[in-house]
C-alpha cells in the first residue's frame, strides 16, 4: 500500500501548491492514516518541499488497529511528555523550504493554532480545510477491499447472534457479545458502538444498549460493523421476538423495507446525494411518518464510520462510483419502538451491476 | 446534585465577571457534565446575565451514561441537521445581555470559532481558558463517592477474572470479559479501553490488547476501570503466569511496588506534583531503568480519566485534599515486557488519615 500511500499525499501536495501553500500540516488522525497507512495518537504529517515528516509522541511499539509505520517517511519522536506534534512539526516548516503552511482549521483548535503561530512567527498559515476528507471520498480498489472484508466480518458476527437465544437477555450484554464476535472473526474492533435496541428502543438512528431485556413481542433493532484495517462498515437489522409478527409489526417492517430498497435502487454514480434520501424518505413520509424518520437516510464510510457524502434533505453534491455508502431509513416512535434497516454499498455503475452490496444479512423479517 | 451544579455554574460565572467577559460558552462535554448533569453529544451551554441556556441537538432519549437532563436551565433543541450548537448558543448571547463571550479555545476549533464570529459579529470573544477544568480540580464529596462505588465495580470485576483460567486465552478476550463484568456491577461502561498485555507487551503505559495468547512463565498485566455516573477510575496490577515467578520476575515486581507504594506514601496537600513523581521515579532510576519508565507516574481522574494533575518531573502546582488521582509506575523492555502497578487515591490531609486508597486489590505479586 505504501506507493498508494505516497500517491495520495503527492495529490495532496499538488492542491496544496495549486491553493498557493508550500506546505501541509495534517493534524486530523483518519487523515493522517489515509496518507500514511498508519495513525498513532495525537501525531502531526508535515509535508514540505523539503520532506515528509511525521512527528508523534514516543511509543513502544505499534497498536494493533492502527497499521503500518510507513519507511517512506521520515519519523521524529518526542520525547517532551505533552509537546504538541503539531506545533514541532510546524516548526520543521521552514527549514524544510516552506514559508506559507496550511493546516486543518476544522481540526486543530484555536489554543492549538496559536501555539504554531507562537512557535514559528515567521509562517504563513492557511486554511486545508477539507482537502484530505475530499481525496478520501472516492475508494480505490484495495480500500474497498478492506471494507468487504469488514463487511464480511459483521455478517458472520450477526448471523451467530441469530442463532443463539435472545428472550430474556439484555441490550448490553447481546451488544457486547456481538463485539466479541466481531473480534474473533478478526476485526481490528468495532466500527462504532454496538446498538442494540429492544421494545420502545427499537428503531433509533443511535441508542445506547441499557439493561432493558429482550421480551416476547418485541421489535429488535441490532446495528454493528467491523472495523478491518482501520476501515469501517455498518449492517443493520430489525427482528420480531416471538412466534408470530403482529400484523402492525409485519406493516411496519414492510415499509421500512420498501423504503431501504428503493434508498439502494436509487443509488448511481452522478445522482444527487438528496434523491437518494428522498427516494427513502418519501415513502416513509406519504405512509404519515414524516416525524418518526431522522434527519438522514444514510452517510459514507470508511476510515470513518460517519463520513461524507451525506444522505440528508440539505445535502449537497452527487454521487461518485465507488463511494460506500450505508442506506438506512428507519422509523422511531419513542415510547413505541420502531423499525430501521441499515446496509453498506459501494456506488457503481450500471454497466458494472449498479450498486454493490457489501452486507449481505438478509433482510427478510425474521421472527426469533 | 442539582444544587451543586447551580453553585458550579454560580462559580464560574464569578470568574468569568472577574475576567471581564459577560457570559461564558461551555463546549467541551466533560466541563458540560460538570456543570450540569448532562451531556448529550456535541452540546453547548451559554451562561449568560439573562439566562443560562442548554442547546443540543435533537435526540429520541437521553442515554445511559449521559446523566439526567437538569431541569433548572433553559434547553435548546437544534431541529437542523448539522447545525452547531456552539454557534446556536452564541447567536442567543446579545439577546440574553452579554456583549462579550468567553469560549474554550482549547476545544473550539478554528473553523467553529469564526463561524461563532461570523454569525455574531458584534460580540467581543475571549478566552474561557481552562476555568472550568480548574473547578473541576477539587472533587466534593458526592463525586468522590462515585469514585469510590466506580473503583469498588473495578475491585470486583478484576477480582473475578483473578478466579478464571487465564492460560491460552487472548489478551483481547481478557479484556472484552472484563468491560462486561465492570457492566455486570452497574459501570455506565468502561472508564477507559481495557489494557491488557501479556508477556512482551506486560507493564506498557498503555497497549491495545492484542491476539498474543497468555503463556506459562509471563508478566501479564490488567489495567481497568469503571465509570459510574461519568466518574473513572483506574487500577492496574501485574500477576506471573504459572506456578513460580523466575527470581528476575519477584525482583522487578518488588522494585516497582516499592516505588508505586513510595508515590503513593507522598500524596499530601501541598505536596508538589513532580516531588510524588520524583518518589516514585527515581527508585526506578536508580536500579538502572530510567529509560524504561514512561514520561509521567500518575494523572488526576473524575469525568475524564487523565485529566489534571499531572504526575510528571515537568509538573507544575500543589496537590490540594480531595484530589483523586492513580499512582500507577512501572518499567517496560520492548521485546520483553514488564510491571506496572496502578492504583486511584484521594489526596487527603494526615488528619484525616493520609491518602485514601480507592482501589483496593491485593498488590501482592500473585502467580496464577
Amino acid at each position: 500500500m505504501s506507493e498508494a500511500h505516497a500517491s495520495r499525499r503527492t495529490r495532496l501536495r499538488e492542491r496544496c501548491t495549486a491553493a498557493g501553500a508550500a506546505a501541509a500540516l495534517v493534524s486530523r488522525p483518519a487523515n493522517i492514516r489515509y496518507l500514511t497507512g498508519w495513525s498513532p495518537p495525537g501525531a502531526a504529517l508535515l509535508l514540505a518541499p523539503g520532506a515528509e515528516v511525521l512527528v508523534h509522541a514516543r511509543r513502544g511499539f505499534t497498536e494493533p488497529g492502527e497499521g503500518r509505520r510507513p519507511d517512506d517517511l521520515r519519523p521524529v519522536e518526542l520525547a517532551e511528555p505533552g509537546a504538541d506534534p503539531a506545533v514541532a512539526a510546524a516548526a520543521l516548516a521552514p527549514e524544510l523550504g516552506a514559508d506559507s503552511l496550511a493546516v486543518e482549521e476544522h481540526h486543530l483548535t484555536v489554543a492549538r493554532h496559536r501555539a504554531i503561530r507562537a512557535a514559528v512567527p515567521g509562517l504563513d498559515l492557511a486554511d486545508l480545510g477539507q482537502a484530505v476528507e475530499h481525496l478520501r471520498l472516492v475508494k480505490d480498489e484495495d480500500e474497498i477491499a478492506c471494507l468487504r472484508i469488514a463487511a464480511e466480518i459483521t455478517d458472520q458476527a450477526l448471523g451467530e447472534l441469530l442463532e443463539s437465544i435472545l428472550v430474556g437477555r439484555t441490550e448490553r450484554h447481546l451488544a457486547l457479545e456481538l463485539e466479541r464476535r466481531l473480534v474473533d472473526h478478526g476485526a481490528d474492533g468495532p466500527a462504532f458502538p454496538t446498538y442494540v435496541g429492544a421494545g420502545p428502543h427499537s428503531g433509533a438512528a443511535r441508542h445506547v444498549p441499557t439493561d432493558r431485556r429482550v421480551e416476547e413481542g418485541d421489535f429488535l433493532t441490532v446495528c454493528l460493523g467491523a472495523c478491518y484495517r482501520g476501515y469501517r462498515c455498518e449492517v443493520g437489522r430489525t427482528f420480531v421476538i416471538g412466534a408470530a409478527p403482529a400484523s402492525w409489526q409485519i406493516d411496519l417492517y414492510d415499509l421500512v423495507f420498501q423504503a431501504q430498497r428503493a434508498g439502494r435502487e436509487a443509488l448511481a454514480p452522478g445522482v444527487e446525494c438528496r434523491a437518494v434520501d428522498r427516494a427513502a424518505r418519501q415513502m416513509l413520509e406519504r405512509a404519515g411518518h414524516a416525524d418518526a424518520v431522522g434527519a438522514s437516510t444514510g452517510h459514507g464510510v470508511g476510515l470513518e464510520i460517519d463520513e461524507d457524502p451525506r444522505l440528508s434533505p440539505s445535502a449537497m453534491g452527487k454521487l461518485d462510483a465507488c463511494v460506500p455508502v450505508t442506506v438506512e431509513p428507519g422509523v422511531h416512535f419513542p415510547g413505541r419502538g420502531g423499525v430501521r434497516i441499515d446496509d453498506t454499498l459501494v456506488v457503481r455503475p450500471a454497466a458494472d451491476g449498479g450498486p454493490e452490496l457489501l452486507t449481505i444479512t438478509t433482510k427478510e423479517l425474521l421472527a426469533l
